[in-house]
This record gives structure tokens, sequence and C-alpha cells, in this order.
């Protein structure tokens, strides 16, 4: 018997798609309507009213914080944020590492250091959850600081999470509309249903393995190209169209050879990404603030053409496209996108871990065997080469 | 709406039990029989003709080596020995961290010293993969020295891969009888279809994210209790029975009360664990090499009494209950036991990322949402605690 993968003989889902996993409670997406909802509150709502770290309280713990429950989380954030154990680590690594790869490593190595033992109380659990969540910008602002040469900075607790990874990015305190779009950033990817990633550090957990365990698979999972490494191939294309006049030709011929364009069409939402539609408002501020960004020029044309063009067919922009402009605005480099994505990830993977938790089950789907069943076993004197 | 995890309304397969995610042609188990083939050979042939070496080449290439492919493997392996980038991390550890730990992270660091990028040439992919598998034994067996404050040991290129791991943990060449158990154990593990960490492993490539990031996950997977962590619990029992005589007596109230008896029965087989099968001859070997090894002789007692009183039910010993024994008379220490695992589990892993990628698909899975849809935001200060 042999069967390819590629075979009708057997029917199941490559990549389990439309399989169900699980239940959960935590985000869901409408993609037909364009809506997103973290507990039941829109994607909008959050955007507007809300900030990175009530998203966090509301994700962990299913309703909106009161104000001492926020201040109480708010001050544990702060608390957690040095990061002395990892910092000899991180400084002795080459300066050309993937940034993600120094993510995966130091989440991995806070293992070691402040070990999630084979403890199963839900509030020790969460510690753990949040002690990454508040470590991230502060392990990818210190590596990308060391990697030019430059001293990291001490996180600053008169911050918030956004303006605090700024700051320990750029040294200086951000302006308003920086710390603001960074934010923003932070709630968009905060949780996204079933991902990828997030699927991923539910297996790690299932075997009842520990928080750091599922987290750096996690992180492992999301650097991947097919899933956060989106936003870093966009800016790449802006660079390759280079000027707001070669856009036309430039999507033509693409569209022509039927290429992907990056940041267009989206799995999930036939209808705008409303993620998308939040962050392209805040570009515009932003291209409003600061006139001569090239690829913010291009990006902007290659939107309106887009539309044009493809629009109808409900290709539109994803919010892989937005956010790629808007952090290139910010001056990040472009290799820290997906580091970005991670550290406001963390709080969706962290509220889907303990969850599955609650009623844990060892992930264990099955393979069909297409191999050969008897061989013979011939001594290595006898093996014929081909 | 809100749905309960454990409601009927919706029915799914929880843990993806009996779900197709994949078709592989690396092993094969026959849980009725009592079969383990890998690549179609019996697990019973390769253990009496192969070593650890030849497994790692016939589970990554589908057919065993002629000799100079087997040598070229073997000194690709011997060359990839050495750890000095990773030295300076492992030596900074505390002395308390869990090896697990210490093993998921190197793994993760050697991401940043000599990553996989992204690149999808099968040859270099196959490369990190022999990294990993060969440096796993140094990683390992350096941290449990250092952490007992002995000097790490150099690789001895003399030696194969199971000698030499043996050689850097006790700093003397293994004997002949221990350093063939050793292999025995290696080939073992090798592989055993589609577990959780393999799965988890897949799940991370599954995105096109590097091989570190791949095995870090499936090491991070391994480690939960309900996976690789078996075998230490079988030691954990017979250190709690204490005395030959008082097996009978554990027992009878262990089983009167319902209690799980670690290293016996098994999901997938309901006829007697080839491996266990293969185990047992080598420790019955030890054990009468060497005379008056109390667990030894409580675990040989547990075995008689355990198939007198549910043999006859298919509740039989499994590779757990004869591994922890075997390596607890090699002298090993219960939290190496699941590393050592890793070590051999390495070469499934990298088999199995490497055949997933050629007909790559990315797992995403759905969860069905159980949350509120509505909800209405309402100002901090307005918002009433409990």
């Amino acid at each position: 018997m042999s069967i390819s993968p590629e075979s009708d003989e057997i029917k199941y889902a490559k990549g389990l798609e439309g399989v169900i996993a699980a239940i959960s409670g935590i985000s869901f997406i409408d993609g037909d309507q364009g809506i997103l909802v973290y507990r039941g509150f829109s994607i909008e709502t959050l955007a507007k009213h809300s900030n990175y770290e009530e998203i966090v309280y509301l994700l962990l713990h299913g309703e909106l914080p009161t104000r001492p429950e926020l201040e109480e989380l708010t001050n544990k954030l702060k608390e957690y944020r040095t990061c002395e154990a990892l910092m000899p680590s991180i400084r002795s690594f080459p300066k050309d590492a993937h940034p993600m790869d120094v993510v995966r490593s130091a989440v991995s190595l806070m293992g070691i250091y402040c070990p999630d033992k084979f403890d199963f109380s839900k509030e020790i659990k969460m510690q753990k959850v949040l002690r990454v969540v508040a470590k991230l910008p502060s392990i990818v602002a210190s590596y990308d600081r060391i990697r030019k040469g430059l001293e990291p900075i001490e996180p600053d607790n008169s911050l918030n999470h956004a303006e605090n990874f700024l700051y320990m990015l750029n040294g200086e305190k951000p302006d308003e509309l920086s710390a603001k779009i960074m934010d923003i950033m932070f709630i968009l990817h905060a949780d996204h249903g079933m991902n990828a990633s997030t699927f991923s550090a539910m297996v790690t957990i299932s075997t009842l393995s520990d928080v750091y365990s599922s987290l750096t698979a996690g992180i492992g999972t999301l650097k991947g190209p097919l899933h956060g490494g989106a936003n870093e191939r966009v800016l790449k294309m802006l660079r390759e169209i280079k000027s707001v006049d070669n856009v036309k030709p430039w999507l033509d011929e693409a569209l022509e050879e039927r290429r992907k364009i990056m940041g267009f069409g989206h799995r999930v939402y036939r209808a705008y990404d409303p993620r998308a539609k939040i962050l392209k408002k805040y570009a515009k501020q932003l291209g409003e603030q600061k006139q001569g960004d090239l690829l913010f020029e291009i990006g902007e044309k290659v939107e309106e053409y887009m539309l044009e063009k493809v629009g109808a067919k409900g290709i539109q922009p994803n919010v892989d496209f937005y956010s790629g402009i808007v952090l290139n605005h910010l001056g990040i480099a472009t290799d820290v996108f997906t580091p970005i994505f991670a550290i406001s990830r963390s709080a969706g993977w962290g509220s889907h871990i303990l969850e599955y938790l609650e009623s844990n089950r060892l992930f264990r789907p099955r393979a069909i065997y297409n191999g050969p069943y008897h061989q013979e076993y011939i001594e290595i004197e006898n093996r014929e080469g081909e």
C-alpha cells in the first residue's frame, strides 16, 4: 500500500482546515461582516476607549477591570518589566540574530530563571503569563539597541506599556500620536481567534507542560512568513515599487501575472478587515504630521489603485498592509515588526492556554500511514547503493 | 448564546482524538498486535541488528544507508557534537533548573548561533536537524555535570552516539552492556507515529517557521507529564513502595482505590508494548549483572503481581515502566529521563517536519465561540466591582 498525500483515496482536512479543535469564549471573528470582538466588545469600541493594559485584563479575566483591578494589573506589569537575569544572555547574542530568535530564546530562558513548576494553580500560571507580557517589550527594545551598539534603556514606570516600549527602543519619550498608535497596534493584535500560533501554544500546554514552553512554541510558530511575517513583506513590496509613479505599472504587471499582492485579502475576512480600517485612520494622521515619507505615499497609491482594480471582488487591504506602513513610519526596523506582534499577542496566547487548561485534553490527532509494512533487514555489507 | 465546553450541543473531537491531521510514511503502530515499525522495519529487527545512527538515517531518508552513506552521517554527527557557542549560557544557568528547560533553551539558542534562515532547501534543513540530534547528548550531559559542580567532558569521537553520551555524562567510558542499553533506548524512542510533541513540531513548521523553532516547540511539548514525563513517575512510585515486601499491599490498595498504576497500560497498545518487551530483556541482564538494586527488585515484583492481577485485562507494562528502571539502574538522575527521550525523539521530530514541508499546509483548526457578542463599554469610573 502506498497512499500519496495528494491522493483522493483518503479524505481529510489538510492543515485541519474547518476542523473544530476547541470551544473558546475569548475572541470572535465574523469575516463576512468584518467584525472582530474580544470578550463581546467590538474592536472599534476597544480601540476608541480602551488601552492595552485593560485589554490584557479583559482577555485574561473575561471582563473589564474596575479601577483597583486595573491598577493592580498595571503595577504588576511595571514590576515585571526589568530583565536582569536575561540581560547577560541578550548582550552576548550575535548582532545579526533575527529578533524573533532572540524573543523565543529569551522566553524559554525565563523558564529557567523563574520556572513555572508543575503547579496547577491558575493564579500562579497567570503570574507567569503576565511576566512574559511585561518583559517582551524590554527584551525586544534592549536587543534592538544592543545590536546597534547602543546601551539598553532602563524601563520608566511613569510610562504606560506602549510609551515605555517606544522609550526603551528610542531612548526618548514618544510624542503623543506615536504612543497612541503603538497602543492601538498592541490592542489590535492582542487576539484573533484560533490562529496557528495560539493553537501551537495550546498543543504544548495540553501535555500539562508549562507556560514558558507553551509561549515559546507560540513565538516560534508566529515567526513563520505564513503567519506573523506578512507585514515585513508589505514593506519589501513597497520598497520594490520604489516610486509613486511606478505603482500603476508595477501593480498592472503583478495582477497580470496573478502574483499575490502582499497586505491585500485575508483568509477569514471577505469584508474590510476592521483592524485595517482603524489603522488606516492613524496612518493618515501620521502622514499628515510627517510629509515626505515615500513608502507611505507609495502605500496610499497602492491602496487607491488596488481598490479601483480589485476592490469590487472583496480584495481589500488587511491589517498587515497598514501595520507595516505605520511601524515603518515610526522608525521601527522591519525585522522588529513580528516581535511587536508577539509582544501584543502574548496576552491572547496566555488567555487561550489558561482557558484550555480548565478542561484540558491532550491534543493527539492521527496520521494515516502510507509507508511500507514488511521490510527485510539486509546487513550493511550486502546493501546496494543507487 | 453560551455553550459550555462540556456541552452536548456541539460535537467535536476533544484533543482532536481520532481526527486525521496528516499522511505520513515514517512509523506505524498496530496497537492490537503490539507492532511498531519504522519505515517498514519492525522495532524488534531494528533493536537486534541496527544502531541509533542508522535509525537516524532510516527515519530521515526512508531507507537503510549503504556504508558510505552511514559513514557520512556518522561523521557529521561527530563533527556537530561540540557546543562551544552554547557553553557560556549552559554554564551560567542556575544549578536547580529543570534539565528540560535547559534543553529547550539550548535548542532555541542554536537558532541564534547557527540560524535556519528562510531557505527551503531540504538539504540545509536536514543539516539543521542533524545539528540538533548531534548536540542534544552534549547539552544534556554538560548541564548534568555542571549542576553537580563537575567540569563538562569534551566529546570523544572514537565513541558512537550512545557511548559518547554516557562518557560525557559520567567521565568514563561505559561498559559494553550499558552502552548497548543506551543505544537500544535511543532506538526505541526515536519515533512513535503522530504523538503530541511531533504534532507540535509540525504545527510550528507549518507557518514556514524554522527547524529550531519547531524542535524547540517539540521539546516544550514533550516536557509535560502527560507525554514525556511518565517514566519519571514510575520511579517515584517504586520509591514510594520502598520494599519488595510492600509491593502486594501497596498495589492491592492502589487497585482497590482505582488509582492509575504508572507504567502500565497504553492508549495505543492493547497488546504488550513491543518496546517494553525489548527493554525487559535488557533490564533482566542488567539485574543479573548488578545484584542488590532495590528499585529493580521492586520493579520485577510489581510486574509479576500486576500481570497476575490485571494482565488478563490487557493491562501490561509499557515502555515507560522499563525505561525508568533501566535508566535508574544506569545511575542516571530521574529528571534526565525526559531529556534522554528528547535526545532520541529529535530524529523523529526532524523526519516528520521535513516530510510535512514537502506538501505543507498551515495548521489552523477552528474554535467554536461561546462568549458574549454585544457588550456595552462602560467607562472605568462607572464600573461596579463584585
